[in-house]
């Protein structure tokens, strides 16, 4: 069972707003092992409606078509499904009724282009609005099925759940589960994990039940996916634990502890769970991040508890003065250290994250731009690490905020 | 000239992510007069994704393909359009060594497939990558094109911008100069300017030369988007420009001066622009934001000539022994303004802008989530406004960030 989303809107294709609606329908879908291949936006133009419908039943066995059912004359899904079936529309009493009275229960005096919301292609089902005005459809083209809801999302997402996927389900005979798990890797490259993987890729090959994918994820790193489809539950989620044992061995045994979090874990959230694991308050010292760091800090929940604040030295002499910086080139090792060290006294805190490096365009203290210098202090120990990072200012920047945090976390987990 | 954008990745049939790429290209297009009537999504599949471009190619002139010009197995686009093209993949040499060289710069080994990125359609032409590995392509299709750019939206834009628009607008022949500028609003709802604007929009319905639209940029504020179309550029510049004119009266006369730039303008070039004018320099500090504003400030070009650098006061006792804030509630009026006066000091800057107040979920200090007070000084003044902000934690700092610095604005305008 091939379903594929059709979103109706004009706005769409000016990018007037964000397609949402086809975003959660394809997690649906996944989630309940209903395979979608293709996506499809068009405008309000029947001509062009009709032949989106037409491509679609061509290469899908259903479509679930979002917007176009509203009251007004740019909502015209309805005569485009009418005419794909070749048929009339028909007005339902038991809809003008309906629409009718909904507006008399809101005291609200009904506009008589509401009831084109009751017209249904002859042949096709009914389903009965709750949360909003606009009935949605269930109309059968052939062996094929197209299934039309509201593009609100609040009512799309009720019809999808209580109408189409039973009935997806029932057509398709589909039982089985399909979940994934992503593991988010920082400082490997896509194509290096592509290649670490590659054997691995042949031997799910043809398998059918599990599956990796990598998603890039900017600055962010790289997500390597692993997708399992089983018949229960219980089967999906050992396919799944039975391949992240494999997966994980693979990457440490290549890029050793480049893995730092799981589905939605972030850097940050990283950090944390160490701090608080032993204890530990941070405090952060930055100068080519400018806030960065700390800003990301803090949007983990309870972050007060181990986060006590940061310096952003922007200046140099900031540096000197405040975090007591030995005077000289800004952009060095030491400097960072001394960054790290210094942080912690002026903030008070366990421990000292510090980060100094040349955002460019312009070279500084002889170093070329996206030369950073990452310095940490903790107990009576400090140190810093040097990185060549690529891209523009925000750039820059922006890997420099992770790479100093995955510094602090490969710190935190090798001196205990 | 009508352009289908066909997306591809099997992570946005399954919902991973969001198509960000299709709105930014539809946006793009519809700003320069090109016209879009569909766009795809479509997974790494070889079969569909060919399946795509022949239905992509029967019903449009052009195609720009977003995603799958990585380096992996599941990158396969570029086979897809030689397929399309019935041609055979060639290597670039040039290609090669520009791949190559950019590792090397960046220390890094590469492995081998990432060569893959060299290939190129016979008959078809590279966009050179600036920002990343991946090259684009431009495709002929008999007397179509296809136009293929990575689906990183960093490199995605950058592409378009420089060598697809260029090129479309070449083969559309499109005679008329499209021109937009946009105004930059904080302040007002989307809403409100539609209603203070609506009379304007009636007269210049028909009229086909002048429009305008709203673009919600959400944490950015309200984008008003004038669009001329003229014969020649001189005349699409005066358009443009008595348009602005009404615009700006028509808003400034309802809403005060809530336009605080235009067209690629931040509210950080804003505060930029008027501390060089004055020569003063700048410092934050930050509890609420934990650095936020800070690091929107250093991505101003040449920030290091106005801005000094910031405190990330996140834990109370660093305001009262960093900022020297009186002992106390640390979310109030006067804990802004001392953060203000505070921080003036410990970076040793001409003017202060300060930020406190409650993120969420739990109310603080008596106030509830949202609540924000920002403080300012400068010369021997100093004051703080209060606001009530919506949203959850990030979007409660993200509002705060520019609300503060829009306190800043509008304080050294008034202050002069």
């Amino acid at each position: 069972m091939r379903v594929e989303i059709v979103a109706v809107g004009t706005e769409l294709l000016l990018g007037q707003i964000a397609d949402t609606n086809s975003q959660w329908l394809g997690e649906q879908l996944a989630a309940h092992g209903i395979s979608s291949h293709f996506h499809q936006h068009v405008g309000d133009n029947h001509d062009r409606i009709v032949l989106a419908f037409r491509t679609a039943l061509a290469r899908s066995d259903a479509i679930i078509v979002c917007g176009g059912l509203g009251p007004t004359q740019d909502d015209i899904t309805r005569e485009a499904i009418a005419d794909v079936m070749n048929v009339e529309l028909e007005r339902r009493d038991d809809m003008v009724q309906r629409i009718s009275a909904m507006f008399a229960s809101r005291h609200r005096e009904m506009p008589a282009n509401n009831l084109r919301q009751a017209d249904v292609p002859r042949g096709g089902d009914v389903i009965e609005p709750v949360r909003g005005t606009a009935p949605g459809l269930i109309c059968p083209v052939g062996n094929k099925v197209v299934y039309a809801v509201p593009g609100v999302p609040f009512e799309m997402t009720e019809m999808f759940e209580r109408a189409i996927l039973p009935d997806l389900q029932r057509r398709s005979g589909e039982t089985a589960t399909i979940r994934s798990r992503v593991l988010r890797t920082w400082g490997a490259s896509e194509s290096g994990l592509a290649e670490a993987l590659a054997d691995r890729f042949g031997e799910l090959e043809g398998r059918g039940d599990v599956t990796i994918a990598f998603l890039a994820s900017g600055i962010e790193g790289i997500k390597v996916r692993i997708t399992a489809r089983a018949g229960s539950s219980d089967d999906v989620s050992q396919l799944i634990a039975g391949e992240e044992r494999t997966v994980r061995s693979i990457i440490e045994a290549r890029f050793g502890d480049i893995i730092f979090g799981v589905d939605d874990e972030t850097m940050e959230d990283a950090i944390a769970a160490r701090l608080l694991a032993r204890g530990l308050t941070l405090g952060v010292a930055e100068s080519l991040t400018g806030g960065l760091i700390a800003s990301r800090l803090v949007n983990v929940p309870g972050a007060s508890t181990w986060f006590r604040g940061g310096v952003v030295s922007y200046a140099s002499d900031v540096k000197f003065t405040l975090l007591g910086v030995t005077p000289g080139p800004v952009v060095a090792a030491t400097a960072a250290q001394e960054m790290a060290e210094g942080v912690r006294r002026t903030v008070g805190s366990d421990v000292g994250l510090a980060i100094t490096g040349v955002a460019g365009p312009q070279p500084q203290d002889g170093h070329a731009p996206g030369t950073v210098f990452v310095g940490w202090s903790l107990d009576d120990q400090s140190g810093s690490v040097e990185f060549r990072l690529p891209g523009d200012r925000p750039r820059v920047r922006s890997y420099g905020a992770i790479s100093a945090l995955d510094v602090l976390r490969r710190v935190l987990d090798e001196r205990q």
